[in-house]
Formats: C-alpha cells, structure tokens, sequence
C-alpha cells in the first residue's frame, strides 16, 4: 500500500486518556480510534491485524473440526429468559422495538446456538459436533478501560461444542486446549491455562488461558517449575506457598490478561432447550455442551502490551500489518514504485511510505508502527536498500535480491 | 467438505412462513436459519455465499481507492442527537446503559465515520478520500419478510467518500456506478440504476440499483430500450408513457429489489460536524461527501430470487458454495475418497456428498443446494464420473481428468 493514499494520520504523542500501552501506541500509531469508552473502529492497519488474527484462529478451529457460522448480535428476550441469563448476566444490553418486542445484544450465543443445533442433533451419529463463529459481542460495562482489552464491543471467536458423554467432551478439551496453545504461540504470545470459576456459564470449575502483562485485570498464581496455574479469585493456595501440584516450588503471584477461555457447560443448556438424541441403545440423553472463548480484539491489544518498546509497536510477523515497511528518500518516484512493486510481486506484504515528509519523521512512524522489517531506499542507498529489523538497531545494506530472498 | 461431517439438515419442504423463494430455499437447503423475523444465523453454506459476494465487493471497492476500514455497531446518542437522526430515523434502535447514558444501533455509519475522517481531513491534498466497511447494520422494522431480502440485522457494504468539489463528486460517482455494475455483473444479476428519493440522507434525488424481482419491494418505471429508470415513488411519468430520454419506447413498470444504492449528501454532515480543509487557495472549505450502500445479505437473497427452479438454488458460479457437488453411490470410500482429493489438489471447492442416504435423496438435495456442477460416482460409471451441469438435465459420463481440465 502506498501510504500517501491511506486516510490515516499519526499522532505526534499518545492521547491523554489512554492508561495502557496497547491504547496509547494503537491510537498513535493510526491503528484504531475510539468512539466512545470501550468501542473502537478500526482503521486500514487495524482491521488487517484483526484479519490475520482471526486467519490464524480460523485455520486451528477449522483443523479440530470447527465449522465456522455466524449468528445474530440482535437476539429475542426469550431464549435469555429461558435460561435465566435475561435477570443475572449484568452487562446484558438489553432494547425494546418500536412494537414493543425486548431483545438483548448477544454477549455469548448459548441462547441462539443452543436451539439451533438442538434442531441439527438427533442420533448419536449426528456427535461430537461443534460450530464456531468470529462475531462482534456487547457487554454493558460499568467501566470500560485498557483500550481494546476491555471492550463494551469486542470481536470474540466462540465455538460450541455437543457430545454423547463426559469422556468425549473431555477428549475434545484436550484438543481444543492444544489448538488455542498453538493458536497464542503463533501470534507470538506465551498463554498459560489458568484454573477459574464458571462465571455465569458453569457451577464447575472453569479454564482460562492467561498471558502476563501488567495491563490485564486478573490476579495468577502460577508455578514457575510445572503447569500449574489458578485464578486467585478461586485460589486455595497463596504465594509463597509450595506448589500443590509438583511440590517442587513457590508459587509466584502475576497480573495477567484474560485471552481465551472453556467451559464445561454440561447438560444446562441443553436441557433448558430440551435437546435429545437417541443413543447407540436407542434411548433419549440429553448431550453434554462446551463453549470456547478467544477474544480476538483483545488479543490483538494484549500483542501489544508484550510486543513494543520505547519507540512503538513490534508486530510479530504472523499478524504484522505488513512485512516491509519501505521508505524512500529524496529518490524518484520510479525507483521506489519499481522496488514497491518487486517486492510485492514477490508475494511481500508492503507499506510504501511515499509521502513528502522529512527521513526523521518517517523513521520515527516506521518504528511507532512497527512492521517487522524497515527498508530504506535513498542516495546514500546507490542501488541498494538499508535493511533494519525492527527488533535490531543498526540496518545493514544489502542488495533488494538478497533481501527478497531471506524475506521469502 | 464431506457432508456427513457438516452440522447441516436440509429439510423435506419449505418452512410454512416462508412467503419468498429465497426464504423458501434457503431455508430448506440448509444456507440459513431464521432466530426470529429478519434475524437469521447463517450455517456453513450460507457464510461461505456471503463472504463471497463480501469479497467481490471488496474487490471492486479497492479498485476505485476504496479503504476498508471497520466501525462500531453500538453508538453514543450525541452524534445522531447533532444531525436528528436520533428523531427522524424511525427504524433507529435506541438503547440506555446501567449507568443511564443512551446509544443506538448503527443503521447507516454517517454519524461515525464524518467526525472519524474529520480528523483526518485538513488540506485539498487529503481528497479525495473513500473509507468503506462490511457491517452488520441493525434497522427496528415494524414488520420484517421476504426472508434475507428485509432484515431487521443485516450485512452491508457501505462507502463514504470526501471531495473538495462538487465536480471530483460527479467524478468518484461515475467510478462507484461502474464498480457497482460490475459487481453485480460478477454476481449474475442485472441491476438498473434508477432515479430515486434521498430518504433520510438528502432533499436530492439519489440512485438505486435495482434487480427485478417480485419479491422485492419497489415498483419502478423503466424503458425497454435506453437505461431510463425511476422509482414510481418519485416518478413523473406513468406505465406507458413514451420514455423521456430516448423518445423511443414506452414505459414498462415492474416491481423490483434495491440491492446497492448511491446518495450525494452534498455539504450535510460536513456542515454538522464542521469538517473544513484549507483548500488550494488556503481558504477554509467544506467537504462535499457522498455514501454508497450495497446490501450483502439482501443481494445473496436476490441472487437466490433470480436463479432457482422448481427443484432448488442454481447459484453462479462466483457466489456458489462449492464449485462441485460430488456424489458417491455403493463404491468404496476410498475410490470416494481419491476422487475428493483429486479435485480438491486442483484448486476445485468440493463438497463430497459422503452420507449414508439413497441415490434419489442425494440427487434431490444436489439439486436444492445448488452447486454449478454434480458429479457422481457409482458402480453404474466404471472408473468415470456421470458430469451433470446444474442448468442441464442429461448427465454425460468423462473421465475425472477431462472433467477437471474442463473445470480449471
């Protein structure tokens, strides 16, 4: 993309409000803007980061045997009322239509996907099942702060699951566990699967994958040594304790970010909508439900929080706007349109800072974007380009063959 | 996709309440499920029709400077307080927080994405400028029918441009009229541009494009020889009438659906939200600014209006969900099996029709979902596949090579 075309302009400082590094860099650097608390639109770099997150989820969801729908945000009242949720889920957003109908905006799908698939299963051959959506959710927050960590409209990735029994559900856990393990190490994130309360969901307990950052809203206990890892909402150990699980050392207290979550849900929805299938005996059973949880606007804030330093954002590569961020200097426009074009021919992602500012300026918003790799096209250059990681600081000259070459 | 792991039931008849065709069958072949009037969840086949259409239109948005960007769907009151919209919208869905304060749901992006580009927009040098979305548009109709082509949630693309002259407006809307036209051609459908009232957006005349369908919910007056065109609800002219461009034939009147629309708001909202750019004298000027509407989901339901038969959805080729419908009839899974993945290796989209049912339920439901091409593998065709078009009746027996040679 040529950057003289884009409707996005920098902002020479983070805006006064923002209280996380994921708000203040996104909004500097022209990847979002906020409407209001808690809801952001996303501009053209914004909404390609958006994009490669959801790919990526997409790709593992549909890889565990995820078929992907899209349900409504505007729900009926009844289904809420049904299960309860229309009375006890405060941040529901609730409306009435001009005839006098109530609905709620979906902050969850139980309520919609639990009768439609309730329609879809009727043999135990019809299970396991489960469908997956990537779908805007609204949430009446009291407070709505941390920039897109915390939206009143937030991009989820919700996936439900059915099955005949407890064991199958437990078996398609475990695989959708793996599957959101690979999902956050692609996208450059260390998630540990974190034990919690049900919430609203679930009596049982719950299972959230959480990364640290100091800009989350959660408190962890974790062990430095094994796996373990729970919720202090719901801890029984505190730190300094010996870890209960391997013994072997203390647990560590940590402020962590909420980016995927499961739920055992059981048998309640299923048997509030009364959903049966006939079993391998040909009896009536009620199947066991699951739901999934990846927030994918948050996700991409909580990147952020781990992925910058002092002088911006570092995008891992995975969801990076794009690969190369090309400056030209002081050249003909010929030679950076025939360099632009090359490495897009190439198959590279690139950002073509074309416009008339000063070298300074476009370092500076180059590194405040963040694109993984710099490449700077000026006299001094002579037919060469000037590569820079963006996690290095000293570029190297290389020849643009060579550079294409290590890029692909 | 194998169909025996898809969470889809086709059903023997038509819902009841279905008064359209594109209700009737899209419904019945498993694209959608209604959650309740003008609310549907869209299943695997229908999503995958969708982000079709989504990104042909992308396609063509990007080719005239189009960029896409993502805004909210939950609104604060104020900016539609400022331009009245918060009154004159009848369909506008209002709703109020727990902490009091009041919101609506977008219906159109206006009162956005004016104040959003305000910001962006300084100097001459700024313009022209696009920005578009795909988004899920909410409008609280008293009654809502005719299945996707009327929704209550529906999908939008919609584009909003800025321009410091009325003439670079004239310019740009010559570029959208011809995008649009090419979108639809690409979409199977045949669209007139029709002269039609501004609504809420504008006091000037603005245009449709309009596909004739009697499930639509328009009547226009429209000559059989030139590209006159109005909408009878501002025409001047009756049925009849000898055509007042051309002279040449007389008017035809037939009822017809609005898929994609054009409106110039002139200086409306740059006014309101007191946009200014210093133009190339240096003066302070208003921007002139138009908006661009194409109706994803209701487009997806024309294209279902305009190519069925009485035996189900003959989708186009660009929108179908799969390009080949394969069955398999008493052979081996892996002759099945080998046959899937020869297509699919050949860049062809596959749904392999793999379940445990009859030959007539098969064919039947072949015919109802409505892929460009069938091809069945049986005992009966001994090596080779029976090849049968959509649009035709007799099948011929080719080998899967010469078939797929055909295909690619």
């Amino acid at each position: 993309m040529r950057f003289s075309t884009l409707p996005i302009r920098l902002l020479p400082e983070a805006p006064k409000d923002a209280d996380t590094v994921n708000h203040q860099l996104l909004v500097q650097a022209g990847f979002v803007r906020q409407l209001m608390a808690g809801v952001y639109t996303y501009l053209p770099f914004g909404l390609k980061v958006l994009n490669s997150i959801q790919q990526i989820v997409r790709e593992e969801m549909d890889g565990i045997g995820g078929h992907e729908i899209h349900m409504p945000a505007l729900h009926p009242a009844e289904p809420w009322k049904k299960t309860g949720g229309w009375d006890a889920v405060d941040v529901l957003f609730k409306l009435e239509s001009r005839t006098g109908k109530e609905h709620a905006l979906g902050q969850s799908h139980e309520e919609v996907v639990s009768p439609l698939m309730g329609e879809f299963i009727q043999s135990y051959k019809d299970l396991p099942v489960a469908v997956y959506q990537m779908q805007w959710k609204f949430r009446d927050e009291l407070r709505s702060k941390s920039g897109i960590l915390r939206g009143r409209e937030f991009l989820m990735k919700d996936m439900y699951s059915f099955h005949e029994s407890q064991a199958d559900f437990d078996r398609f856990y475990e695989d959708v566990k793996n599957a959101y393990l690979r999902v956050f190490d692609r996208l450059g994130l260390v998630a540990k699967v974190t034990e919690a309360s049900g919430g609203n969901f679930t009596d049982k307990i719950s299972y959230e994958f959480m990364v640290l950052t100091d800009a989350g809203e959660d408190d962890i206990l974790y062990c430095p040594n094994c796996e373990f890892c729970v919720n202090t909402e719901i801890a029984k150990v505190a730190e300094g304790d010996k870890c209960p699980k391997c013994s072997d050392a203390s647990l560590k207290m940590a402020r962590a970010a909420e980016v995927g979550n499961v739920f055992d849900l059981g048998k309640k929805f299923t048997e509030v909508f009364n959903i049966n299938f006939s079993n391998a005996s040909g009896e009536q059973a009620k199947p066991i439900m699951g739901c999934y949880g990846i927030g994918i606007s948050r996700t991409m804030g909580v990147i952020v929080e781990r992925h910058n330093d002092d002088r911006g954002i570092i995008w891992p590569t995975s969801v990076a706007p794009f690969q190369v961020h090309l400056i030209t200097i002081g050249v003909e426009e010929a030679v950076g349109k025939a360099a632009y074009e090359t490495l897009q021919k190439a198959g590279i992602s690139v950002l073509w800072d074309d416009r008339d500012k000063s070298p300074g300026t476009k370092f500076a918003e180059a590194d405040l974007i963040g694109c993984p790799h710099r490449l700077v096209l000026s006299k001094k250059t002579a037919g060469q380009v000037e590569w820079k990681k963006r996690t290095e600081s000293e570029p190297s000259l290389v020849s643009l063959e060579d550079c294409i070459q290590e890029l692909t």
